[in-house]
C-alpha cells in the first residue's frame, strides 16, 4: 500500500462515498433545510456558472429552495450523481475530494436526458458527521 | 464517527457495492438463474411501471429471462448502473439501501443514450452472502 | 460472509475505486506521461475497436497525448466514469476488476451526452501501488 492506501483511508473512502449518497438525495428530494445542514455553518459554494460564490448555509438552503420550486413547476425530477471521488485527506483532519457530477433530468412523461456535466472540488471538515465547508463546481460547457 | 459511520458500516457499503455489481452484470448478460439467485426464494420485486408486484425466485427469473430474449431479439445491449447507495443496517440484521439507477442502452452501430432513470429502494438480508428480498424501483419518468 | 467478502477484499475494493478515480482523471485532463504510468512498463491494452492490441507503457501514452490534442482542437471536455466494479483478487496477488464505462463528452456550450457505453476488464497488479497489466475495452455498439 502507498501511503495514500492506509486502513483509515479506505474506511474514510467508503465514508465519503455514503455522505454524497445521502447529501445528494437531500438536493434531489427538495430538503433544502438538511441539504444545507450537510455543509458548515460558514460554507463557501462556488461555480463557474455563477459570478459570486454562495456564502453560508442560509444562503445555501435559500438556492436550494428555489431550485426545487422551479423544478417541481416544471415536472421535472433532477438526479445528481457524483462519483469517481478522489479522496485525499489533509494533515490538519481535513478532506479534499476531486469528483465527477453527473445531472440527469427526467420530464413526466420522459425521456431521461444528461443534462449536464461537472467536476466537484470538496473540502471536508469532520466533526462528529462529514460536512461541506467549500465546494468548487465546474460546469464542463462553459470554457474559461 | 455518527452512529451510521462505524467500521462494520464501513465494510457492509462496499460488500453492497460489490454485490450490485455482480448482481447487474447477471441481468445484463441475460443470466437469468443467476440472477434469479441473488433475491431470497419468497423475494418480492415491485415497480412503479408494473401493476403487480412481481413474487418468488422462479417469476423474477422469468421476467429476466422475457426482457434478455427481447433485448437480443433487438440486437440491444443494456447496462443497470445502480450507484449513490444509501446504506442503513437495520438492528434485525437486515440492510436497507436506497440508491439511483441508470439504465444505458446501446444499439448495434450506437448511438447509446440514457433510456431510463430510477429510484431503487432494497430490504437485503445477509445468510452468508447478501439477498434481495424486496426491491421497490421507481421509474422517475411516471409521476403518480 | 461469503469467501470474496473477507476485510482484505472489502479494503481492496475501496483501494480499486480510489486508483480509478485517480487514473481517469489523468486520462481526461491530457496527462499522458502520468496515465501512461498507472500502466506497468509491458503494459498491454486491447480493444474491440482496434485491431491491434497496444503494447507497452510508452505505446499507450503516445495514445492518449494523440487523443488529447484532438479533444483540445475540438473544444470538447471528455469524462470517463467507470463504476459498477466486480472486484476478484486472484491468488497470485493480482486482481480481476470487470467493469462499466461511460464516455461523458460535452462540447464547449454543451450539451452533455453519453458517447460511448463500454466494458472494462482489467488484470491488476499491486507493487506497492495498483497498475493495470492487461485491459480489455470492449465497445456495446460494436457487435461481434
Amino acid at each position: 500500500m502507498t501511503e495514500t492506501e492506509t486502513n483509515d483511508t479506505v474506511g474514510l473512502g467508503a465514508r465519503v462515498r455514503q455522505f454524497y449518497a445521502v447529501q445528494m438525495r437531500l438536493l434531489d428530494s427538495g430538503e433544502a433545510e438538511a441539504w444545507a445542514d450537510t455543509f458548515t455553518e460558514d460554507a463557501v459554494f462556488e461555480a463557474n456558472a455563477h459570478k459570486q460564490p454562495t456564502r453560508g448555509r442560509r444562503a445555501i438552503a435559500a438556492a436550494a429552495r428555489a431550485a426545487a420550486a422551479e423544478l417541481r413547476a416544471a415536472g421535472t425530477t433532477r438526479r445528481h450523481w457524483l462519483g469517481m471521488c478522489d479522496v485525499a485527506p489533509e494533515e490538519d483532519g481535513t478532506v479534499r475530494v476531486y469528483s465527477y457530477a453527473l445531472i440527469i433530468e427526467t420530464p413526466a412523461g420522459g425521456p431521461s436526458v444528461v443534462r449536464m456535466s461537472t467536476t466537484c472540488e470538496d473540502l471536508l471538515v469532520d466533526d462528529g458527521g462529514l460536512r461541506v465547508r467549500h465546494r468548487i463546481v465546474a460546469r464542463d460547457d462553459i470554457v474559461p
